[in-house]
């Protein structure tokens, strides 16, 4: 998006470094591809670690199996301050998703030590464990242990023969100490990520500060209708599950649009849907849809799941299908990023001369979870046509880079903002 | 739907005792399921074998694996007038498709004998092997080996270890002989089945006279557009493989609606439907449709599938995905019955007071293929609520007699009249 600038208080070519060493680590045969627990991802921790290391980082591995670098601040009593994002990748994922967020993070770390400045805070610069859905099909499992809710019965989780118990021990965590992991010390987290959608870039803007992660709820949609011989049953007399799954399809988009058209971001995605029995020669009998629906405001959310069920009513009713009352399966509520570190954030932008815009997060992340035990935010920078978890996902390494200034700048006027605000 | 009727020609009694007896030869847990080439089935053939020898037929198994039952006419050389369906079911199947048909032309059989009726044909009653889809992924196997037009690589096909052609021998028939199978000496073929649809019982008729079996034709779609994250891609900026595939499957419906309602019978299914990645958070990037079109008139198939090939087009510029033109997979001629033997039955009908309509079969059946080497037709009988294909599938068995006492009177007819038109 932007053009290099050369008088940034960060160092473009580490980033680089850091993203294109990373991007050597992936299974060979399907880039980019290194999923938390597997010998990948530790090869690709252990790059980081050396790396952290050389910019004089001490370097730990917590309870939750987070990789963290640390530095003293003048007075560790008052806290840390905490920056960072994630490594593990999903299966054919991208360079940049969780990357760029840790590689800016660390060149953060790098830059305030160059200029010669001390902190009052702690600083630690993060690498969370498995923020994308793991082989134990759960995922932020670092930063939930960092907010001290990893639920207990997440570790049984399985995988083949390995448990998620066993999985954390091989990258270094400690089972035994989760329950004693938060973190109340912590107090700011910052994280940089690519936008993964395509506004930034369409609006030619360098940051996106996020005014709040959408909360995520899924709604599950079963519809019964009669399975029928596809030959035989007159076309009028049919009770067809995948015709009346279809029309919910199509008004659930329409519901999705107008609400997008109002305040505050939102999406609604049928991204699951299955039929039975199908079979080339019979009706079919049933549907499955699953909504994933996100919203930056939690009453537009409290609308939507009431209109999906009135939805469903009717449509049971003009088709002549069964549809039970739609069932949340899981309802995730927005995270508002903190005012304090947002207003900071734009003041940094300014400072640089970074365009930004305030946008909410489509995508969950990291920060979310860390917002339940500190102030925290994050800012987006642009990616190619919003493409994310896939190959030709891609981020300018100099856009990279002017988001790693903002963090720069962010954190030399946090870390005396904080205290005046205690 | 009818009264017991005191006067017919044939035994209902003997009837429901094959019906019976065979519905008791069904894997235990899952009635009614006795398919083609498992021991069940075999059991079942010893049966129905065991009856026909009993009614005074000689049995034999043909290079195809159809049981034959057969008494000869007084004029040989004239040729044979064969009776029959198949034994085999679907998995959960029911009790009466196919063995309805079964049961009543052997009660033809005896009721011939009974009566002392000698027939200047040979007379034969078959049981087809695999009507239905088999182990082996391919139906209709009797009926069309008997007709000369069992491919011959299909003998390669496999289930398991066990090839088609082993599965033959299994069943008595013998791969070697197939190619001269093929009888021309068999001058008509009748078979009773149950409707499998609504009509004859909504509208309280006892028999429908078979005027075609339908053609059926499969259309493949394959929608592609682009897998984007379902919280961060815009509402308005995708290209939802779903929503595109959801807007055909209610255009293909309210086609299929439109022809149904003109000439002939006509249905339209999506009855295979699946999406990629189905996941829940991506905004899915493809989707795959199976049309199932079935057309009593031909003409009005080749309009459907020109049709279909318009709307793709249309729904692709409309939601900007991408489909290709649909593609043609199969594509069955429909199959018109005998105008003899339709006058026929007709005529049988009046004379035994059972009130019949002309209809199309929606369904194949083994007088598709028969009708490749004989005059041929079918008859149906009422079922319940159109249901088949399932353990609920019923017919009474008054019904079934009501069609073989038509079939009984079709026959001696037929006798004389084949001999009148050669």
């Amino acid at each position: 998006m932007t053009a290099p600038r050369s008088n940034l208080p960060v160092d473009a070519g580490r980033i680089a470094d850091i993203v294109e060493g990373l991007a050597r680590i992936t299974e060979p045969d399907r880039p980019y591809t290194r999923r938390a627990f597997t010998p990948l991802f530790l090869e690709g921790r252990a790059f980081l670690e050396q790396r952290f290391k050389a910019a004089g980082l001490k370097t730990r591995i917590d309870a939750a199996g987070n990789l963290i670098g640390g530095r003293k601040g003048r007075n560790s009593a008052i806290g840390t301050i905490m920056l960072g994002s994630h490594s593990d990748t999903v299966p054919d994922g991208g360079r940049f998703d969780g990357i760029a967020g840790v590689a800016a993070a660390l060149e953060v770390a790098r830059s305030l030590a160059d200029a010669g400045i001390e902190l009052d805070h702690d600083l630690e610069i993060v690498d969370f464990l498995a923020e994308e859905v793991s082989i134990f099909g759960v995922s932020c499992i670092g930063s939930r242990g960092m907010a001290g809710l990893v639920p207990d019965e997440w570790l049984g989780r399985k995988h083949g023969e390995l448990t998620l118990r066993h999985g954390l021990i091989e990258a270094g965590g400690d089972p035994s100490r989760l329950p004693a992991l938060k973190r109340p010390d912590i107090k700011a987290f910052l994280e940089l990520h690519i936008e993964q959608g395509p506004v930034l870039e369409t609006e030619r803007l360098d940051i996106g500060v996020v005014t709040a992660i959408s909360g995520i709820t899924r709604i599950e949609v079963i519809v019964e209708g009669q399975a029928d011989h596809a030959g035989t049953a007159p076309m009028g007399r049919r009770r067809d599950a995948l015709v009346a799954a279809s029309r919910l399809v199509l008004e659930i988009e329409e519901l999705g649009l107008a609400y997008a058209a109002r305040d505050g971001h939102f999406t609604a995605t049928v991204g699951e849907f299955e039929i039975e029995p199908n079979a080339a020669n019979v009706v079919p009998s049933r549907a499955r849809l699953l909504i994933d629906a996100r919203a930056e405001l939690r009453p537009q959310m409290e609308k939507f799941i009431v209109e999906v069920a009135a939805l469903a009513t009717r449509v049971a009713e003009e088709t002549g299908v069964a549809i039970a009352p739609p069932k949340v399966i899981s309802d995730n509520q927005p995270t508002p990023g903190d005012p304090l570190i947002l207003a900071t954030l734009e003041a940094a932008c300014e400072r640089v001369g970074a365009r930004s815009r305030r946008m909410a997060s489509g995508a969950g992340h990291d920060t979310a979870w860390m917002a339940r035990v500190a102030k925290a935010a994050m800012i987006f920078i642009p990616c190619r046509d919003g493409r994310s978890h896939a190959p030709e996902e891609w981020a300018e390494n100099d856009d990279i880079a002017l988001g790693a200034a903002v963090l720069f700048e962010a954190m030399r006027r946090l870390d005396g903002q904080l205290q005046e605000t205690n």
